[in-house]
């Protein structure tokens, strides 16, 4: 068992599970031992990605079972698995306005970016770590997802190059499509017409 | 006058005050626009180093007449400016322990290091910035004070590494021997001596 558990928030999104498997991979290659998992199943858009990705679901928990975690793409208490007043986490990668406390100092890094998976990106090319296809995937539609395909008021410059960084990795040649399929993937409309 | 106010804690040691002159020129580096205040008089230990590096100690402020703001070495209400309320604060660069809460997103960065000038070392090194000898000798005093010389237990190997890096840009040759000086320049010892 990883000694760490990485995760995004409750009611995970595109985001959140990009982030949590893109950060366990990216620290695992810094020397440290970690697993993403979920803190609840899939949405229909992620299930597209992970599908389209051929990467599996992280497993879900009700509970961490390791004393360390790592949060991504989120850092309140409130969104966050259900003991984790007792757990010690050592960081957090996040774009989210902020309410956290603790008592030891730990990696905190934020930025009003417009995905954790926009400012993943950056961690892996400061280090020069490559970021494997698969993975550069989940994180282009992360961030996808988070800007609604750039169109969302948070999003900034950084985004709208990343964006082609990671879909350039991932093999995804026409951004456009794949988003629209992606966004589509989750909406109720999709939905509709799949039964229909 | 400038668009922001960078400043450390209030009663500022020597690495609020180097980490808010060394974060201050950074940020105007990446096209920002700001300066570096302090929250109360510099003690005797860090007069010591501000005269050996030939630099004017920051102006004191009691409120921040700039809506915006930036934080550095620490990051709880209580030891920040008495106004801190009504501000903005849009980026953070600390290593302790986190007790914050933002109604936006912001730029928060903590890793549990030294000193908060060994974390600027890191964001220089990262964008290619030159760190000016000044204040490189700024924050080889941050480093050297907030550790004890490398002494105290929140020493990391990140520190042992970024002292000499600092110490060569500053042209400290005997890091050592400047070192017991300003840790002696700020002990009562000294006070006595000088006194005697
Ligand atoms: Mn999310
Ligand atoms: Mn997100
Ligand atoms: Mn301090
Ligand atoms: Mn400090």
């Amino acid at each position: 068992m990883a000694k760490e558990l990485v995760f995004g928030h409750q009611n995970p999104d595109t985001d959140a599970i990009a982030a949590a498997i893109a950060a366990s991979y990216y620290l695992n290659q810094k020397g440290m031992d970690t697993e993403a998992v979920a803190l609840g199943k899939t949405n229909d858009e992620t299930n597209f990605v992970l599908d389209y990705f051929s990467v599996e679901a992280p497993r879900v928990i009700e509970k961490a079972d390791t004393k360390e975690v790592v949060l991504v793409d989120h850092n309140e208490t409130a969104q966050s698995v259900s003991n984790i007043e007792d757990l010690t986490v050592t960081h957090v990668f996040d774009h989210h306005k902020i309410d956290f406390k603790t008592s030891s100092p730990l990696f905190y890094h934020a930025e009003a970016l417009g995905s954790t998976s926009t400012i993943l990106y950056g961690f892996f090319k400061k280090d020069g770590i490559e970021i494997p296809k698969k993975i550069a995937g989940l994180m282009l539609s992360g961030l996808i997802s988070d800007t609604l395909l750039l169109k969302s008021p948070t999003t900034t410059n950084v985004d709208r190059d990343v964006i082609g960084k990671l879909a350039s990795i991932a093999g995804v040649d026409d951004v456009n499509a794949y988003g629209l399929n992606l966004l589509k993937a989750g909406t109720n409309l999709s939905k509709k017409s799949e039964q229909d």
